[in-house]
């Protein structure tokens, strides 16, 4: 591609309404502009890496053996209907009517069309398992759309459904979408983990998101030091710690705290470490319909913090999680907050399973103005029930017993998902099985957000001048500059047999032709990210050489004129066999 | 791929909702299937072609110079309100809110988008001109969808616009666009005409539109034996006959013709051709504001009809046409409607072309029940103002001069459009031009519907036993049956050889191994119109030859077994080098 015919939208200042890094650099790059909150056109530039990305989503789909459709994004209410999810579902979807006012939506994902399909077209169990997929715009109402196309609300997705007659068939291409995907984000050249979502209480790994690890992720994950484990932070099990509790070697104290009612007040107060004291967090507790609920405790160690659905997932407490009110509190314990502890506490408790691995801790004493020392489970406090009630910290242990955890932020950008039969059971898909019986469908769903993925690959890869693209995905593999090409025939038709050599080569090619100066060209170039830039000038010609630099390259290097090419194929992965 | 792995959902029986062969053959043939009116889902099969049409189109849109860019589907109505299209567009503008009560559409078309986007980005004529395509999903709320994608509401479109200084720079662009569009369909393997679709009257070539020849078209084109003259018929021009008017020879003579009112009625009565016989239509008259409007006479020759775009694009023909009242008649001429003729007519005549070429001609008498015969121009009536008022037909000559008019029907796929300044001035998209002054835009608009050439393609190529791909757009080029392949090692290892082999060697192939009848699998694979089949049986390998069949053949013949690839490379235009 020439420059010189081709749409350059470079901007120079930061447009105001772009908070994250990655619209920043979409807009400032020239890859896409805003139409209206939330709707973007992709500008030459952009819609290159799009289709890359699109391209590689479609040839993994493809070789592990899904089959592409393409259902309609406009959808009838009735099938939403069927499965329920035309009054479940929020703002986000888009409900419109035609012209014969009848009730349609713009789809935000496709379980009910593809169940509709699959219930009229498949017979037999013989036709099983299979997975459909599709690469569609799609659209999500958000309330407050933001990021660029981070989070637009039309984008574009992939989105894939699977069928079987057994779970075990399911979980079998579960399987094979779990490394599709990896192969599909190793291909992309992204650091990323796949990281379990659902809780592990609920069914073991019946759900995973693939997140692109950058600081700016709006996810934190944690993940092993030595293993495949990843997690999101909520979903992360803490283990308790290794070894038996220790000994008690103080004696319980009860000492004065006045107007010490926070961990860090008391941990100053009395010269403890946080890790040396327990906090007491009292929530309503589960009780049968129409009963009053009371309350339950919590028992954490003072640095930790409570992890909501782990807690409202256990027996006996209320769900959603609901903490007591200072009043609640009072009444329940006879005691201000601030000063609750576990010993003679008068509601039930449930201790997390680092605090009840503590030895002489500090705790509140139960009285107003006044915590203990000393403290130990059992001697002083039967320790009763122990759970994993809180988020895990750097250093835990991975859960798998492999290392140790390490927590990054990361962009959700793909979700396998074992639906099971919630779309099939209400929809009515079933099959013959081998014994000739009607058998409810098991289903899979597997999503990618392509769109999304452009503005994750920035949000990881990119420096103050602009871009920097993974190779697979960026929009030129190598910009050729010409220096003063209008001007100096021997350095335009340098750059023009350079442009031809590389692109027979297999090369994407940007040859940037305009007139402008050097140093637009450039910022420009940086700033759109192309990973190799070559430059022509008179000056080196004469000696016979090129200029190259890579995008992080510190300097620039000279090559000899017949060695470019074969440079850039030892440099470019795509191109090294 | 593999058949077993793959949606064969072909049908037996015609869908009793499908009119036309392309959306019964493409529902038969297992490629679409409608999830609501004028919505349709593309299963595996269909996609495959549809996205072999895009392809096509994708290249050679680019090879043209066009930049690849994508708009959101989703439109906001301020930009429709500037044009002037939100209150103009009829019901088949799907109309839409968003959660926030703003108004919105699904877009049919992207003039609007495309012309904010342009006036933002674009400032000097130095950046024209410059053409901006997108393939993209569009809806059109259509009263009555039917014939399956051919007149969908949700479609896949490829539409582009130019922009331009100058008339000069869009006529360039509007040619290449031509060639582009030519070269587009010469790869479809297509037969088709680009033909003129607005009156030459206006000024020239602004618009073509293309069409896929198949009897089953709703379109008429006129179009030269010897040129590359096409044009829809209603725009055709009808040239005077060639050489001067036959000298009269008969004396005018009046005919009793009692109850003979219609042109066939006297030719028979009167035993000669409708050819010897003039038509005279009485229409209103042009008329000053206020006033009444009076009648014209169109006289045409009695075998020819009349064309109403023509007729009303004249001065002083009322513009709709309106044809006058039997009782306008009787009170314009004295005479009853079916005895009207030019001879001392009461009203102005305009006379077609070639009834001004007759000679000895049958017309109305103005008296009721009596015709005139032997009539000649000037010598019996005054001749005065000649026009092209009529249908071509068959054998008329070509309007370039050059052989004579052929009339076939056609399926309109594609229309390119000079749009002037309509939107950009509407809109206020302008730039500076070499002499630093605001100029508004030029534009072009250039369409294809690819999803609708999927169907146009089966209406052109199909038989009794369903689909003829051309090669191009084949969902697969070969079809590789193996029978028995179930029971026969030696059938299923040589079909996997020959699949392995042939999909190497670049064909797209499918290895069709499902466990079914031979008869059914035939049917099958002529029902989705693959061009090549190859049959590998215990018998024939037992000889050391595999079985070929081409889509169009009518016997099979025998191959050896190292000659099929060799054979098919020769077979198909693809591959030959």
């Amino acid at each position: 591609m020439r420059a010189s015919r081709y749409l350059i939208a470079t901007l120079k200042e930061n447009p105001s309404d772009a908070e994250i890094i990655s619209h920043q650099l979409m807009l400032r790059a020239g890859m896409i502009r805003k139409l209206a909150a939330g709707l973007y056109t992709w500008l030459p530039l952009g819609l290159r890496v799009l289709r890359k990305v699109e391209r590689i989503v479609r040839e993994e789909m493809d070789r592990s053996g899904a089959q592409e459709v393409l259902m309609p994004a406009v959808q009838p209410a009735e099938l939403w209907q069927e499965s329920g999810r035309w009054q479940q579902y929020g703002g986000e979807l888009l409900r419109l009517k035609d012209r014969h006012d009848r009730d349609f939506c713009f789809g935000p994902t496709h379980e009910e069309v593809i169940t509709d399909l699959i219930r009229n077209e498949l017979k037999s169990y013989k036709e099983l398992p299979a997975n459909f997929y599709q690469i569609q715009t799609k659209f999500r109402d958000e309330r407050r759309p933001r990021f660029g196309v981070m989070r637009a609300r039309e984008f574009l997705m992939k989105d894939a459904y699977s069928f079987h007659v057994s779970g075990e068939s399911l979980d079998e291409t579960y399987e094979v979408m779990h490394r599709t995907y990896c192969a599909i984000f190793d291909r992309l050249g992204l650091d990323y983990r796949p990281v379990v979502a659902d809780s592990g209480a609920i069914g073991g790994n019946a759900s995973h998101e693939f997140h692109v690890l950058a600081s700016s992720g709006e996810d934190e994950i944690a993940f092993s030091t030595d293993s495949d484990y990843a997690a999101n932070i909520e979903k992360a099990e803490a283990l308790a710690p290794a070894g038996d509790r220790p000994a008690p070697s103080e004696a319980m104290t009860e000492i004065a705290t006045p107007g010490q009612t926070t961990i860090a007040a008391i941990a100053e107060f009395l010269k403890v470490p946080a890790e040396k004291t327990v906090k007491t967090l009292l929530v309503k507790a589960d009780a049968p319909e129409g009963e009053e609920a009371g309350l339950v405790a919590l028992i954490l160690r003072g640095d930790h913090t409570l992890n909501d659905i782990k807690a409202e997932n256990l027996e006996g407490v209320a769900e959603p999680l609901t903490m007591a009110t200072d009043e609640g509190i009072r009444r329940a314990t006879g005691c201000a907050p601030g000063s609750i502890g576990p010993v003679n506490l008068s509601v039930p408790m449930i201790v997390d399973r680092t605090a009840a691995h503590l030895a002489d801790f500090v705790c509140g004493a139960n009285k107003e103005g006044y915590h203990l020392t000393g403290v130990n489970w059992e001697r002083d406090v039967p320790l009763g029930r122990v759970e994993d009630l809180r988020n895990v910290v750097e250093g835990d242990p991975s859960p798998d017993g492999k290392g140790t955890l390490e927590i990054r932020r990361g962009i959700e950008v793909g979700h396998i998902f074992k639906l099971g039969n919630k779309y099939s059971k209400a929809m009515g898909a079933t099959v013959l099985d081998e014994h000739g019986k009607s058998a409810v469908l098991e289903m899979g769903c597997y999503g990618i957000g392509v769109s999304r993925i452009v503005a994750a690959a920035i949000e990881q890869n990119h420096d103050d001048r602009g871009i920097i693209w993974p190779e697979a995905i960026a929009p030129f593999e190598v910009a050729i500059v010409t220096l003063n090409g209008h001007k100096s025939p021997a350095v335009q038709e340098a750059g023009e047999k350079l442009y031809a050599q590389l692109t027979e080569a297999g090369f994407d090619v940007l040859l940037d032709d305009r007139n402008e100066r050097p140093g637009v060209k450039f910022a420009d170039l940086e700033l759109m990210g192309l990973p190799h830039r070559v430059v022509v000038s008179d000056r080196g010609l004469g000696a016979g050489t090129l200029e190259y630099k890579g995008r992080q390259d510190a300097d620039k290097q000279d090559l000899a004129v017949d060695n470019v090419l074969d440079f850039l194929l030892a440099a470019s992965p795509r191109h090294r066999s």
